[in-house]
């Protein structure tokens, strides 16, 4: 039975991408040895680096006086790198769910952190507006997509600061405007690579200002000088962020990855709405397009585990909801095919049809 | 023609876990997804890191009281977060080559640093002996196998303080008194997997006394209560090490590896010794087995290249010295061969004849 892969991260990659890689692991490029054991200073990996970053680079547009580095750690490392880089005194976060709660926790250990607005109380079921940012901050840190909680902010914020953005579970997913930005980080393990591996793109002339001695591997002084190279990085994980790359910028780029990813989340959050059975967790205008959360309707709470049993024997995998929110939530990112929304929708449709 | 890998690190595994990696790269357990598009938290992903776990515990006689667990970053990052969580007020180190040094100058940033003793005036080409360490001090931070130098530490320490060791290159080659030391840490991309992945075995008393905040991710109390499950774990990096830990059981443990290091050393070193081109760098009593140093002898100076380009005509691989040598380096982690060994050996001879 064909299985459609809704995991939430790691999460599902272009079939190319993991039969190139797999392929890779037996033999790289020829060379009678392993991806898995070539140094990462052989001639052949360089490129391999090298092309990474330039396909970021064409693929977002990004300016001049950027710098794109990968980082091990995962995008949680990043969360205490940010500050301790970029806080000099004040730091704006904006909270709208678990990971932008973690990422404040430890700028708090740097210096004055200022929430610009929450939406805590609402169990993070939309993003938060109205609020404005104080002018004097370093930064705004936001998280554009929030996984558990299935929000997020497509659109670049209108702010008068600099922001650094935790993008782990939506870049690549749509075109951004890079220059509004000091910093965007992501854990690969959604839209990128195999899980172990972390991109960062950091405005080069923002580094260095923060009034603290940092520890070598935190500052990114550190990486962007060495090239991604101080230390051994995770060579496979990068190669299969390479592979992905490829595959974006062949398959249309971010403009094709943005009108995949809506017609998928349009065609699931119809049927959402329109389903006896279901209705959607998020504010309308919030809904993201990458996580897709939904609760069964309470008349038909004790069909939960049945619909989840059922989809299951469908071949639907991860469609579980993060226990924070409950229900299902189905992840759909670039990989993602119509014919796997498809499958969960008929899945949806023919649940409703027996009860 | 095959291809003998000599890297340093990546460096070679063994082929059955290159091509069990790579299989379940297409296909996880027959799940129908790859190992690179599962969820850390899918329930077969669990028995992946709980028998790595207990493998690593088995093979290295680990006593009760200590937790092992998976880290991204590289040991680079241990060297700020070994201080972070284990110096109080003094630390001691044993400054044996670049590492070494790499680790003391995160330290220093924590508190008072004592370096016990350094061969840097000797290129590194020796362990420093007849030092004493003062008992004062909350550690003794060593490197056992130093990659560049080709000098290794193969015995405990017999001294009165708890260690601390770096055994990136050399950990699962021989048994390990693990209960000498508060904390051992290495890079996996030697001995133990693909590069991705960093093993800490930790003394559980010994977290947290050090009187300071640490970030949420560089507290190795969040590492071992969360089971290396905090955040993503770079799950197929660990998938490799799990097969490479079951191929050290499978071949006979550490004793086997020891004894399979040493046959391999033994025989390297005495052709450097008997062949009239070349000789070792390194104090004979402190020469490592597992990254074997040696250069051209100075009447043969101008054959290094030519050499060079002989053994790579016959499939050597990697055995390029480091900058900081010169000259040649085979590293022989436990997947090389004596086939590997007596390959270059081969060469080495054929050369000499030739000259």
């Amino acid at each position: 039975m064909k299985k459609y892969n809704f995991n939430a991260g790691p999460s599902m990659l272009p079939r190319e991408v993991i039969e190139n890689t797999a392929k890779q692991c037996l033999d790289f490029n020829g060379s009678g040895l392993s991806l898995m054991e070539i140094s990462h200073r052989a001639k052949d990996f360089q490129p391999v680096l090298d092309e990474a970053v330039a396909l970021i680079k064409e693929l977002l547009h990004i300016p001049e006086g950027y710098s794109v580095i990968f980082l091990g750690g995962g995008a949680s490392l990043e969360f205490c790198m940010i500050p301790y880089n970029f806080l000099i005194n004040k730091a704006a976060y904006l909270n709208t769910g678990t990971w932008a709660k973690k990422a404040m926790k430890e700028a708090k250990l740097f210096g004055e952190v200022v929430e610009v607005a929450s939406s805590a109380d609402a169990n993070y079921s939309f993003i938060p507006k109205g609020w404005t940012c104080p002018s004097d901050v370093d930064y705004l840190h936001i998280t554009t997509n929030n996984t558990i909680y299935g929000t997020e902010i497509r659109k670049e914020l209108d702010v008068n600061v600099p922001m650094i953005a935790d993008m782990s579970s939506d870049i690549f997913s749509r075109p951004v405007d890079v220059s509004k930005y000091d910093c965007i980080y992501a854990g690969a393990q959604k839209n990128l690579a195999m899980a172990g591996v972390t991109l960062v793109i950091i405005k080069d002339e923002k580094m260095g200002k923060a009034p603290r001695q940092i520890p070598t591997m935190l500052d990114y002084r550190t990486h962007v000088e060495k090239g991604s190279m101080f230390n051994t990085p995770p060579v496979v994980p990068i190669y299969s962020a390479l592979e992905t790359l490829r595959w974006i910028k062949g398959n249309g780029g971010l403009e094709e990855m943005e009108k995949r990813a809506n017609e998928r989340a349009d065609a699931l959050y119809a049927e959402i709405d329109r389903n006896k059975l279901f209705h959607g967790t998020v504010a309308e205008e919030d809904r993201s397009v990458m996580n897709i959360c939904f609760v069964m309707n309470d008349e038909y709470a004790e069909l939960e585990k049945p619909f989840f049993e059922y989809a299951t024997s469908k071949g639907m995998v991860g469609i579980k909801g993060h226990r924070s929110v409950g229900g299902f939530r189905a992840s759909c990112y670039n990989a993602q095919t119509m014919e796997g929304v498809n499958a969960l929708i008929k899945c949806m449709q023919e649940f409703e049809a027996q009860h």
